[in-house]
């Protein structure tokens, strides 16, 4: 098994009835003149064919085995192809010039989630970036003017369990564009480049502002392929007796939200919405309410009492219910209710699947652009700052323009998110091109050090034009494309989720003095410290 | 100048006398209905246009005016262009799959110019790869047959006038394949993607074994654009009486070795071969004899009286002389006379250029490949021990295999050198397929510690067809291609000689709270170790 021999002889047809016409050389067989063992293959530590049955620590540890499944090869030839019809698209359909970036650069302010790269100079470090942000700016202000780049990106962000401390975005930016143009590349280049074995990407992509995915789906990227939308009915309840309503809706934004899952009177047992009003209890400290529908004039809830006849029959308007179906409700402040009765929402299309309802084909992919983000948000730590709620390149919405010298917090942007079935897979802006709106939202808005960023100002300065771009996350959207479980089932040779390499052992020790040319040394962690750290990581193997 | 504007208006042809062939829009003008400023520009700190009348730090410190150039946006874009070809070749024609692997990866054994990069584990260090080798041949493993990557490799060798510390190139490996397949997929690949606007490339490109391209050239990177080969005449001078050919000659692997520079009497000055004489002496500590030879017969050198008639017309036949060559010749060991001589052509190929001869014809591109290489080399600081004239993956040529057990340094490889101009812009070979070989070049000739390469030998136990690659230097081949001065010229944003980025200024300071979650400290250099330092680049600022 899995030996490489070198065979010579006749290719002939199988004797009838021995053809299997599931493998691709299933109708033939080689009558052997010679045969020669190239390579012998010694005993597996899996078989080949059981691609889920292994752990994947030990795919991860055999990977040149585990790239050898059926799925692997799949995955990765796929990917290969792809990129290659958005190269195509990009570079002789568009103009496009593939440009290389560096990625040993310098620390961006905040730039915490960059590693760092000791250099020969005492104390002096380069950093790997987290996009090629800057230089792609950089590259429009210099005259090339429709950039795209497969870029390699780097974040450390410790253990997560489906990101990758290296990964790949397809990175793009144009002069003397706008939202409407980019928006239009891209559905261009997902249709030209979509895989001809699915059904054919349809164009233009719907648009949602941020406002409306909020508070209709509790997030920034909803998953379109099934409806469940979240419905304010605060109105409702404006003199209701209940009396965690009445307390909500009194606090400034207080809302009442419901979402209603159809035929969940059928699907859901009792133990279901137990730990639904568990998981808002415990992630929210929020109570949330189940009215079961028998009939339209039958409820079964604590609340069905308060409810008015005609409150009733609205509520079954709004929420267009049916028999048999459980209507969930919250109360609270407008985002958190949203955001609480979204993962619920999510949870519950999980639970219905489980029970045999297909809720969201594997077959349908729906993309969203979601659009007028707000430009900058609260700090967590400190309310009464602002940060970039993307990054602080960002143009301002021109219809909000006036606001960012009285009012910034009310500024829109020209930021769009790309999701496709609930996943964010891209997301970019139209940039600032004036070098004092740039300086003025750094240092006034986000009081950040613009020294840090000076090169970026003065570039601004000599001539820059307008201009946006966007980033595809590739893995992300392989993983979405192939239906993998994992964007690791993507990528060639990934990190697990701790970022070790399992099969070569990297992140690995260095003799103190290979460390000497880059004028460091490791500051070992007390004993205290170590056990800290190792409780935060209780095993250390990943298998 | 350079400012930014919205024009609307009818375009109109120039009035008679006013067109401008040299201008791509020299022949029409824009009647203005509307024109607006989008940006303005600040008085520039140089001239777009004067390419190179800047030095090189000012351009690279306002790179983004520089890339303005035509010179940066023809080579930029034909780099595009040519890669992107490359990419049709390979994965459209030949069935390439472009697979991405890792940069943050664990340290290679001796990997001492591998820039490091500290975890979030103490002590535990990532090691940016010099080039993806062991992922494509674990590719290999894993069935993916045709790999192939523009791959982004890192090389930290300190300061060095043309290098870059991170690079690209494209990297190539197959199963199943020999020699000659990679070469002839190399070839057609050049051939494919050569820009329209040069002459065709002709293939097959010639083939030259080490031991020749040394003995004739003095280099593994013979420009073969022009001749002036070296000639072996110690035959000549077994009975000499110069005493430093005498010397020589007695000495193991003693020769004499000349070149013939033509016209060289005529073009060449008293104090061009002083020059030359003085490069001998300070860098090998050599001689070298001038012969001018007036006519063949009246030859004007120290060591003329001691050449016999016979002896001269031996020579004139060898060297193929004319009137008013100049005869170089020197004395010493094979290798170091070959090299020394190698260096000496082309030192005279620019001194005749500089005086008006053309040798090597910028139009032309003379591609070749060098083979047969030695598998080992002398460890230049223990002769006694081996290391890898390449990687220690590298397979022994087939004729000599038995001698790996025995005579081990002589033993040729399967390595192949792709050569342009005198430029190495590509290398390879076909590689060890079977994990005992591999296993005993490591450990036994090599003397390496097989635990760090353990997942490569466990790998080749598994099956692993045989196989082999290349990879190009993409930069190098672009600069050639294009013409420009330095590969700096073919990369948006490079790094100078130094290493730093002179437009963000990388690589910087990084707060020592921030080095925390990293684990390590700096050891700032003490003061004399400072003023050492300090002296080996004795001035601060690159300008």
């Amino acid at each position: 098994m899995e030996s490489v021999v070198q065979v010579s002889g006749t290719v002939i047809s199988r004797p009838p009835g021995q053809e299997n016409p599931k493998m691709p050389t299933g109708e033939i067989e080689i009558k052997v003149k010679t045969a020669k063992l190239l390579n012998s293959c010694k005993k597996l530590p899996f078989e080949i064919k059981d691609f889920m049955k292994k752990t994947e620590a030990l795919r991860l540890q055999y990977r040149y085995l585990d790239l050898r499944s059926v799925q692997m090869q799949y995955n990765l030839r796929l990917r290969s192809q792809m990129v290659m019809k958005m190269r195509e698209y990009l570079c002789n359909l568009h103009g496009f010039v593939d440009v290389e970036t560096p990625t040993l650069f310098k620390r961006t302010p905040g730039g915490a989630k960059e590693f760092i790269i000791p250099s020969r100079e005492p104390g002096k470090f380069y950093s790997l970036p987290q996009s090629p942000q800057q230089f792609k700016q950089l590259l429009m202000v210099g005259g090339l003017d429709r950039y795209f780049q497969v870029a390699r990106c780097y974040r450390d962000e410790g253990s997560r369990p489906d990101r990758q401390p290296e990964f790949t975005q397809i990175d793009i930016e144009m002069s003397f564009v706008d939202q409407t143009g980019i928006q239009s590349l891209i559905e261009g280049l997902l249709q030209y480049s979509w895989p001809s074995d699915k059904d054919p990407v349809a164009v233009p992509f719907p648009s949602m502002p941020f406002a409306e995915a909020l508070a209709s789906y509790g997030t920034d990227k909803p998953d379109t392929r099934f409806g469940m939308k979240i419905v304010d009915i605060s109105d409702m309840f404006r003199n209701t007796e209940v009396g965690f309503l009445q307390d909500a809706l009194s606090k400034p934004q207080g809302t009442v939200k419901a979402i209603c899952i159809h035929k969940g009177a059928k699907y859901l047992k009792r133990k279901d919405i137990e730990s639904i009003r568990k998981f808002a209890a415990d992630h929210f400290n929020e109570e949330v309410l189940p009215i079961f529908l028998k009939t339209n004039e039958n409820w079964n809830s604590p609340v069905a009492k308060f409810i008015m006849e005609e409150q009733g029959l609205e509520l079954v308007k709004l929420l267009e219910t049916q028999e048999e179906d459980v209507v969930l409700l919250t109360a609270g402040e407008h985002k958190r209710a949203c955001s609480l009765m979204g993962k619920l929402r999510l949870e519950c299309a999980d639970l219905l699947e489980a029970r045999g309802v297909v809720l969201r084909d594997p077959a349908l992919f729906s993309f969203l652009w979601v659009v007028d983000f707000p430009l900058f948000l609260p700090k967590e730590e400190n309310p009464q700052e602002l940060e970039s709620a993307h990054h602080p390149f960002t143009a301002p919405h021109p219809s909000d323009i006036h606001l960012l010298y009285t009012e910034p917090h009310k500024v829109r942007s020209q930021h769009y998110d790309l999701v496709l079935n609930g996943n964010e897979i891209g997301g970019g802006s139209i940039r600032i091109h004036n070098s004092e709106l740039q300086h003025y939202v750094l240092a006034t808005v986000l009081k950040e050090d613009v020294k840090l960023l000076s090169h970026l100002l003065q570039a601004l300065d000599f001539g820059a034009p307008p201009h946006g771009g966007i980033a595809l996350g590739l893995d992300r959207l392989m993983c979405l494309v192939t239906g993998a479980p994992s964007i690791r089932d993507v990528i060639a040779f990934p990190k697990s989720f701790r970022g070790h390499d399992l099969m070569s052992n990297a992140p690995d020790s260095i003799p103190p003095e290979e460390l000497k040319p880059y004028h460091i040394q490791v500051s070992w962690p007390t004993d205290a410290e170590t056990e800290k750290s190792s409780l935060n990581h209780p095993c250390r193997s990943e298998s």
